[in-house]
């Protein structure tokens, strides 16, 4: 990492920037109030730091060894001492602000009607973002794999219905991109890229989402730990994009036994997130617990545990949905979680400051 | 399970047990406001409940086969329709009512001294309950085992510190029973037995705790599914020993890489739990994380999603602590922690309760 | 799943074919000695097998609702009633007879010199396959992502070396493919294409590989249960391709305090899994146990419990390997392994047979 | 850790305990063919090592902090260079030396006809050690808790049985010690001592049974990771009884959607233990797996990876079990496993010893 002096110029960072990459290194350039920062993307061991120390317009060069530095806190605190959490901007919706952002909509968009319908109950309830699946990833090739496997025609009809419904309700859209494929494809029609937890490790997906510089959702994978969520988030910011909203939906279930949640929801792994990162991190409880009676519950939980949002699939008929039927909750209930929800934030809020 | 008549004679129920230990089993009456229930303990299969059902005074008789019966909500909603959770009572403090209660006090009592000064705090800061570790259960035989381990003598004086400071400050006190010869000894001192993580599986001491006829705190394994750990607090139960209060205190951690907190808080087992059994189920937020800066975002989620209570380990100078300084905080920060729950669940309260 | 009459025409199948294509599935046509099975790939309930079972040709037509049906065990007998497992044949080497194949090279490919040297090794050491990774996933961006990062004519260089050494040496070649991007460039150089345990989930990826029609490596990802294995590997089978050579690789390791192998390697998975499934199953135990010092007694035991070969990462100076060097032996190492192995697989395997 | 001098004298080693208990540790005396070691038990950071290392006869005193000591591969060197292993002998059986040793006897004693034909079985299968359950450790209160659970009089009845059985057909026996309470009558009938998996951590117990100076069979619990099955075992040899021998049982399986084994076994737990450890280590197939079509697999396989024996539960009708019917194998079966066994040890152990 290589903090420029504060009147540093434009070439001088240029001309950083070049050494750097005769490295074999990229650069990632931030340009704070104060002073700007270039990080370095690759192995630094390469790097002759004491070199770079005396550039011109160099105040600082440092090594640093962690697996994610892009999207640390320290590197944040660097441009923003003030500030513990970016700002995601899409539309007029702030996430990583101080209210919490609510995202929902079906598990899989079915047809234009049933979109429509579910899109005019959930705007009512006070959710900020729409959210529907047309790429479903699903265990079995035997199970509906949402709208897009029958082809791009379809897909594209299903993502312009997605367009459509966002502009009549005013909600920006957002859709699971599952291969490298539909990138640009989906990239044309939503506001929110989201990647979900079964590709969290797929790094050749990530960084061809990342070069379309639009917001990102990043879901953990149930079976990676925090450091490994976040080294993988890195590789979305190592293209130069740090609009990326972690998600939180659960980790793989251990225990002798049965158990009664389809993950654990790991609410811990909230707070102590946002102590290594200055991204925003929401929750999902739909898919964390698997059972609509508990997203009441687990959903006050991640607010009050200092959640940036929540993301709760909803269908005005859940018994009637294609997919994950058990797990949605009407547009109704999704108002009292919301009401619920902005009461606890803004009791929590000032108090959460503190400490 | 035997459901007894409106008008069931004391004669009439002394006959249908007798009846039932002619199988083997043995028999838990439980009187209702409205009417006696009888519940089976052993494999029901060996009983007929055809010959059950025609004794004088029998409403109805009939077989439960899962895991857990006498702890289950549907045993419970036999005698109080009304109530969702049983109240167990510690002098006059109610565990399971409409406050939460909090559990404060030092991981390991050291000395009088500490202890008493700590017990200062905490009831400055709010709490309800004195904890103090004096047999401490820890991974090395080469680690400081709690005051308990240099013979019964030196564990009796702790025990006797643990009471008084308890009655100086008008509050009741709890200690861990780590093996089946202490149980006699620490239940003549404490007002409610607690029965570690690590013990959960060892039925022989659940047995001979129970016995004893106190409130018994008893926390999940961290290798225990929830069906797991409902069915060996059946064991406690099936001694006729109702007054139980689960402990949720994190599972173990899974996931491919680093990770941030000491177990996973497995906060959606809470609100789960709740709906299998009528027991009352606190959260210990210093456990299950082993951080004591995520203590306030955990106790505020806990009692978000429903708990009843939290216990969490404090000490006027954690760095000082024999044992687990990292988890504990200031009885100051307990008090910040107090207020702020106590909060949330005034504004959850009545929405949670219409879920 | 529809069974053909013995005499069953072209015709007839094509028409069955077609009927089922009508319904929005697909179709998976084998024939065996004896007859020709049909295979449904989709959503079964949607099909009318009344309909079906009195088309012309047709013998039987049944439902089958496990998520994988076209790799199942049973599925498989329909053709070749005495054989357990399928024969994956690349070049003159078998994968599921009774040899143990083993696999060997280096993590990554590094350069020509060290390519060729480490295959002169193995090829004495006895192993038949090449392996060698030019795209590799890792979990920090700051690390070395093997030869394939640095553009597209790296990698192909990279490729013909692999394709080259295993010429000159006269073993058939693999190597991982990592996203859909690099399918078609891989597939033109290599005899066996590998997806990696991260990508198991990649059910776009894993459309795309089987659509080579080429043998196919596929990794157990390390948060998998069998059945979700299996039935991922069923989107493979779904596009026709059947010649999946099945790897245990370890899964997460789970348990308080620290463990002393990078994963746990799920030995009694090979068994199980071969009584599910025809397909061939390897066992990898450099990266299940990540100790070069355990991989002779881990692969021992992988063929004393069935397994049908090995992929071993070895390298002539394992200190000096960019990647993965803790967990790599020597060429020498590898022939003491080979030698056990077979001489266990010759005492097993009449044995083996007969439960 | 204090090494005496060669020609140490009886005074000079009872000084040096005297020191030692000075500072409230306890001393473990160990006396090898050419010197004498003594361990220190407890904090060793209280203890004066340089006043120590200048006691008459002391050549070297450090301080040693890993939590498992007394059981280390190094402390075990400082005796026998030559050894890696100890031998715990039980009558005419030796654990740990050249041939592996098979215990074998039904999940839970029944009746004295049930247990006598069983051994009889077993005996002919070749098995060495009878092993039978009498207090049975169950996740439900209301299932078949052993003949045990019927009061003293029939465990000890129950107990003789399994004394007579073990001296009629030549074989030592072993059954499980479920609580503090049994400790003393069941030392009185058996030969080994068995601490099931759910009692790992119940060190009150492990220490009253250390103290009866009988070999103990130690179960790895199911969420425990190898340094703390290590650290655990090492409250047992704290009290001086270093006849442990170490049995890997399975660990908690971990993986989306449906597993196939009850457990998951933890192969490489087994040499990766022998690394640490000089005490031997077995396996126990049955409840590993909970599949009696995978005992013959997972045995052939412990063994190759150097196990040095295996408990295998039998019954020759296993279908009339009462307990874990679906996971034991018949005596003929046993047989089978037996001669593989044996047939792979000859074939591995020069071999293994080399590495």
């Amino acid at each position: 990492m290589i903090i420029m002096k504060a009147g540093a110029t434009e070439e001088e960072v240029a001309n950083v920037v070049k050494e750097i990459k005769k490295y074999g290194l990229k650069a990632d350039v931030s340009r704070g109030e104060f002073r700007t920062v270039i990080g370095l993307v690759g192995d630094e061991r390469k790097a002759p730091f004491s070199h770079f120390a005396v550039l011109p317009g160099v105040k600082e060069a440092m090594m640093i060894e962690t697996p994610y530095k892009l999207i640390s806190k320290e590197y944040g605190k660097l441009f923003d001492e003030e500030s513990e959490c970016r700002i995601v901007q899409v539309g007029n919706i702030s996430i990583g602000g101080d209210e919490p952002v609510f995202i929902a909509g079906p598990c899989a968009v079915e047809s234009k009607q049933q979109l429509f319908k579910i899109t005019e109950g959930i705007k009512k309830a006070g959710a900020h973002i729409l959210r529907g699946g047309i790429f479903k990833p699903r265990s079995s090739v035997h199970s509906f794999q949402g709208l897009g496997a029958n082809g791009w025609e379809e897909a594209e009809e299903a993502l312009s219905w997605l367009c459509e419904a966002g502009k009549r309700f005013g909600m920006p859209v957002i859709t699971e991109v599952r291969g490298e494929t539909q990138v640009d494809l989906i990239a044309e029609y939503v506001d929110i890229l989201q990647i979900g937890a079964r590709n969290m490790y797929d790094q050749d997906l990530l960084t061809k989402v990342a070069k379309k510089n639009k917001p990102i959702l990043y879901k953990r994978h149930f079976g990676a730990g925090i450091e490994e969520f976040l080294s993988f988030a890195e590789y979305l910011a190592a293209e130069g994009n740090k609009d990326i909203i972690l998600c939180e939906r659960g980790i793989l279930p251990v225990g002798k036994g049965k158990n009664y949640t389809r993950y654990t929801f790991d609410l811990a792994a909230i707070p102590a997130i946002q102590k290594e990162t200055y991204l925003p991190i929401i929750a999902d409880p739909s898919h964390a617990t698997g059972r609509r009676d508990l997203v009441f519950n687990v959903s006050c939980a991640a607010i009050a545990a200092g959640a940036n949002g929540l993301m709760i699939e909803t269908h005005y008929d859940p018994a009637e949905a294609l997919v994950d039927g058990q797990q949605m909750i009407t547009p109704d209930e999704l108002k009292g979680v919301i009401d619920a929800c902005q009461r606890i934030r803004r009791l929590i809020a000032p108090t959460n400051k503190e400490t």
